[in-house]
């Protein structure tokens, strides 16, 4: 590749990013009343009024400015953003009797529901951490060690290793099934992994550090397929694979049959999962001053499925997911899936030099600029037709919001800066 | 079995601690000057002068005084002691830094090794929660729960369950080797089951009841032998068998070849640990309120395995260990063996109804009664030949102090009575 055409998609990222993705948050998200961020606006950018506010609309929000004031966006005001979403966060979503963070307040800061989710806890260790590393405000790290620790207390299997998910509002384990508290996910268990991550680059503590590498390697060997390397999205307890079934609290709006059961509940894959969490873990080892050597194969296995199955060459982008062995079974297009192969494909070509990776790459850059982004109001739709029609229409709501997007153009920035660096 | 055999046995069981074993503690353990415990003493039970004072030694004390007290010895005067004890182990011991106990102090109470050994915590969680049951002090059950917590959070291994076991004062985890950073051992989560056992029966905390809970099935399907049931004394942390080497930091007064390494450093296998492990899990589900039945055939084994293969029926007694399919390889008779399966065989005996678990217990109880016990001065021999004759001739010292032989006659006499309670 040469430094033109590099040049030229970095282009087109930091013109979305500067002019469309971040505006239309700074000029719509504060909640200057009552607090925190309005995360909920339709398709034309206007709020859609929902009375909520999320954990993970809140989470996301602190570590998508943090992050992007960090990388060097905003002038200082992505900073002011990012502070006033940790004062409401602090204030209104950490739970001073027990610890921890409930999942959902309205919209005046009132307590709507109560639980302990990991998945969500996991999110304030995340954006904490990354908002200390950002502004230097001690009150980051400060809570993102004290939500670790209740993980470590609460939150554990000493039996089988990893941790459980879903707890009561006093961190009491929740009950089988639908509620959750007899299985373990792919989902909460990464995004642990991501979260220990920067809690580490934040802290340099050798307990984190500690804890880090042991997901890493719960990840690794007991979550990722053994034959495909592909994740399963759900297990029991002791890591027998669970068929994928709706819980009762929800964090994304995933697709399930009338019975909240998934089609191919035992055999299926997330592309954007898999190319996420081999970023993620590509990360994680720099963070933790490792080479990438040390997990190759993983590499060549998350990134391999996702580029030989989940790329649609006919209409460009990236499918939902298909079986461990390569069957796709949904091609349509999700938002978050497009924006997490876009780092993970550019992570692949650097690291593999295979000329597969940016064709990717560029395939599914092209699908976001030409279908996936809404240019005239800013953000992504959030799921489209393989062709490229809007399906949903929202531009947030309270599982979708900013983090995959923001994230995905900032670090597909740096990537592309550094391999026009040589690097 | 009729009652007056009962009864005869109770007697002399009584005698002996009322007479002979509390005497030789009450009559001078406490230090007036220093505070806490003086736990040293030659065969005659004059202070031997060693200048230390162990976690071990101190919260044995405190465990031997509490429990003696709320099974209704010592009018008062046993509680009164163990406060004694709390007092010290809470001054001097207790690292107020860092959190967790401290392994020794000098007499004086000066630390002389400020390392945090998982075993020692484990005991100061046991006798911490024994001593506010038995006194109604929360400051015993306000430290048990700070420990347990401790433990949580710095070394529960959340990649394969179970606990590492070696940490600097920091609770950073130790090296490899003898340092212990890479093993699990039998030894220490036993004792972690026996003091969570306690603690939930303080605490009636549903954590504290799930976390018990883990540790039961962790020992029941990954420490004890696949085949034969029996407690296998070291692991990798993976679970994998590991050698049985001696540590850099120890717990008891173990032989070990020049090497540091065991004779059969991989099958090898404690007749009083075996026992000791099935009683205390009899008692565990006793305070889950669980039905012994739920372990019936691992109760089978590790009761079965000492009456078949570790009582010397020609010169009496338990010996120490051999192989987990039944080859004897050290004859002669410790201490806390013969303490441990007293209890052991009267509870195999309630809850099998056979013979043969009395013939063992009245066996063991004569060799203790003849040759064990140091009668004109109280305590027991710590080590005989097979034929018993003393090899040591300590009463005490940091690793042997009173735990298994209070507790052993204590326990004996509560299960005797029972007994004749038809029960």
């Amino acid at each position: 590749m040469n430094r033109e055409i590099f040049q030229h998609h970095r282009q087109e990222l930091h013109t979305h990013l500067t002019a469309e993705l971040l505006p239309f948050w700074t000029s719509r998200t504060a909640d200057r009343e009552h607090g925190g961020f309005i995360t909920h606006f339709d398709q034309y950018g206007h709020d859609s009024g929902e009375d909520e506010k999320s954990l993970i609309a809140q989470t996301r929000s602190i570590y998508t400015y943090s992050s992007a004031h960090r990388a060097g966006y905003g002038n200082g005001a992505l900073a002011d953003l990012a502070r006033h979403g940790v004062d409401y966060l602090l204030s209104r979503l950490w739970d001073e009797e027990h610890g921890g963070f409930y999942w959902m307040t309205n919209r005046r800061g009132e307590v709507r529901n109560d639980q302990k989710i990991v998945y969500g806890q996991s999110f304030a260790i995340y954006c904490l951490s990354e908002y200390t590393l950002a502004t230097g405000d001690p009150r980051g790290l400060d809570y993102a060690q004290r939500t670790f620790d209740l993980l470590q207390k609460h939150a554990t299997d000493t039996r089988h290793g990893g941790y459980f998910e879903m707890f009561g509002r006093d961190w009491s384990l929740k009950g089988p099934g639908a509620a959750g508290g007899d299985r373990k996910t792919l989902d909460a268990h990464m995004h642990l992994m991501e979260a220990f991550t920067s809690l580490y680059e934040a802290s340099q503590h050798p307990l984190h550090r500690r804890k880090l590498l042991e997901i890493i390697d719960l990840l690794v060997t007991k979550i990722m397929h053994p034959e495909f390397g592909t994740g399963i999205p759900q297990f029991w307890a002791d890591w027998r694979v669970a068929p994928q079934i709706k819980f009762d609290v929800i964090w994304g709006w995933d697709r399930f049959t009338e019975d909240g059961v998934k089609r191919a509940a035992e055999d299926n894959t997330s592309y954007g999962h898999n190319a996420e969490f081999a970023h993620l873990l590509l990360h994680a080892l720099d963070v933790l001053g490792l080479p990438a050597e040390t997990y190759r194969e993983q590499f060549q296995k998350s990134f391999g499925h996702a580029v030989q199955y989940g790329v649609d060459w006919e209409f460009g982008g990236v499918f939902v997911e298909g079986s461990h062995g390569g069957e796709v079974y949904d091609r349509e297009k999700e938002f978050w899936q497009q924006a997490e192969v876009l780092i993970g494909f550019l992570d692949a070509y650097r690291l593999f030099g295979d000329e597969r990776y940016w064709r990717a790459y560029a395939n599914v850059h092209r699908f976001v600029m030409d279908k996936m982004i809404n240019h005239p109001v800013g953000e992504w739709w959030p799921l489209m037709t393989r062709q490229g029609v809007p399906i949903w229409t929202h531009m947030s709501h309270s599982w979708k919001i900013n983090y995959h997007t923001v994230r995905a153009v900032v670090q597909s920035i740096r990537r592309l800066d550094k391999l026009m660096a040589g690097g």
